[in-house]
């Protein structure tokens, strides 16, 4: 259980030999054989496990995605199952929170592959159509009226009222003790936290440290559209966020390297950025100053 | 548990020989002489409460309110105790669905009263600032986008933001396995029963039948700013509402009754009505159709 390093689980195209950053934190279960997930497509099916002996009176931590899982996700993953008696991953893409259809569109969708990559993790995986979770057809919605207006916010509007909504049906469906969130959303982290304790939802929202390549690239199932040589580029992106002395600068210099940059801002000593490299739409974020002191960190 | 006919709690102002409508459904439970119930002003209190051993595993109740009560509240209490283990009951004026301040101010404050009066019905009274409700200064938010438009919604912008906000928020924060609504609020309980359902939340939403005095005219806390004169007046709006063929005549009826009509309008087979008499703000609703067969009611 305490066994440091990286996990058996890692992505694909990585070399064995090639160095990176531990994908796991150091609380992680090690996965061991175990049997294949339920896999509920039906809010029915799902409800009848939650609702069984075996699943009622249990620790359960939930992992909400899209699904298109990569190394960030299974770290989510081990977290969850290091911390609970239970793990739910629920992947849904989820149409209310892509506001260009286009990038809708686009999302990858691989199930089975998702499903094989969560196994060692997770008892269950939740994956319900639009239709089963929306059957008020998106009348119902959840806002947040100062911070969500800001960053992804203004640059995505209706992005975070339908992350939001979503995330507030699926905490109601799955009941989970505990949630798992990565920090490369960064906002959205902060939003969901606020939605928990604005409206006392019974459970602890865990945000986990973003995973990264080995040039230090956030994962994000965007990456994969990316050129090789964009994909190289794009490594500047957090370096430059980091970098910089103030947001302006840092937008100032991702400009000159070639980005197109949606916004780059600082709050809280966390300076969070948006950037275009061939259409593709990167968001990452870095710590710049101390959670408690403020004082910069270089 | 099964006798019928009245309670023993009554409004003050009923006549012991005077005829009146039974005051609670044949499935109610005889209040017992029970100890003071539980009364919790800070969030925290009732948390450590619910999460106590005498109140975890046990069926609960949840009755909220903005307090003074009367026998419509009452009725709700009652039929909480008989089909639950435990009873709480939350008195909350909840400033957000106020969309006129006047009104906010208004609304009687009788802490005391209420408690005395729910004592044998309940085992905790959660009555919580505005303050502690709003951690977040109201900005999350929880919005219909059809339905509560119409109606109230469009004579009070706003009104059932507010409503399903908070309703939203006492749901977490009690996570009853029932909550009880009065059907004299006919288009609020509609829009929280689409709530939960939208939003999948753990909770059977309990509809219970309007409590009316002697005369027919619905109770509600609004009731005792009436004149003698204009109390028996009011008396007539329900009772138009009844009569006439359809909306548009109920509101010309009670227009020429003296009645300042906010609106009426029939919605499944139900006709709800909102109307000023001395500035004071009434609303009922009565089915004139059948809910199967829609056949007309008389």
């Amino acid at each position: 259980m305490t066994r440091r390093g990286p996990a058996r689980e890692r992505r694909d195209d990585l070399q064995e030999d090639r160095p990176t950053v531990p994908l796991l934190t150091p609380r992680v279960a090690q996965p061991v054989a175990s049997p294949a997930p339920e896999v509920c497509l039906q809010l029915d099916e799902w409800r009848a496990l939650r609702a069984s002996p075996d699943w009622t009176g249990r620790t359960l931590g939930f992992v909400p995605t899209m699904g298109a899982l990569h190394a960030g996700h299974v770290a989510l993953l081990a977290r969850a199952r290091a911390e609970n008696e239970r793990v739910v991953l629920s992947i849904f893409v989820n149409p209310t929170q892509f506001e260009d259809p286009m990038d809708l569109d686009r999302y990858p969708r691989m199930l089975e592959a998702d499903v094989a990559r969560a196994r060692p993790f997770v008892d269950a995986v939740l994956a319900p159509t639009a239709e089963a979770l929306y059957p008020d057809d998106y009348r119902y919605r959840l806002t947040e009226y100062s911070h969500s207006l800001r960053q992804e916010g203004a640059h995505r509007p209706g992005h975070f009222e339908g992350v939001l909504t979503v995330v507030l049906k699926l905490l109601h469906l799955v009941q989970p003790r505990r949630a798992y969130f990565g920090e490369k959303d960064w906002q959205q982290l902060e939003l969901v936290r606020g939605m928990v304790e604005a409206l006392f939802l019974p459970v602890e929202i865990v945000g986990c440290p973003t995973v990264r390549d080995a040039d230090g690239l956030a994962l994000s199932s965007r990456n994969r559209r990316l050129s090789a040589a964009a994909r190289a580029q794009a490594a500047m992106f957090p370096r430059l966020l980091r970098s910089a002395d103030d947001a302006a600068e840092a937008a100032a210099q991702l400009r000159a390297a070639g980005f197109e940059v949606d916004y780059v801002d600082d709050c809280k000593g966390v300076r969070v950025g948006a950037v275009r490299l061939e259409g593709v739409r990167l968001i990452d974020n870095v710590r710049v100053k101390d959670a408690c002191t403020l004082a910069p960190i270089r």
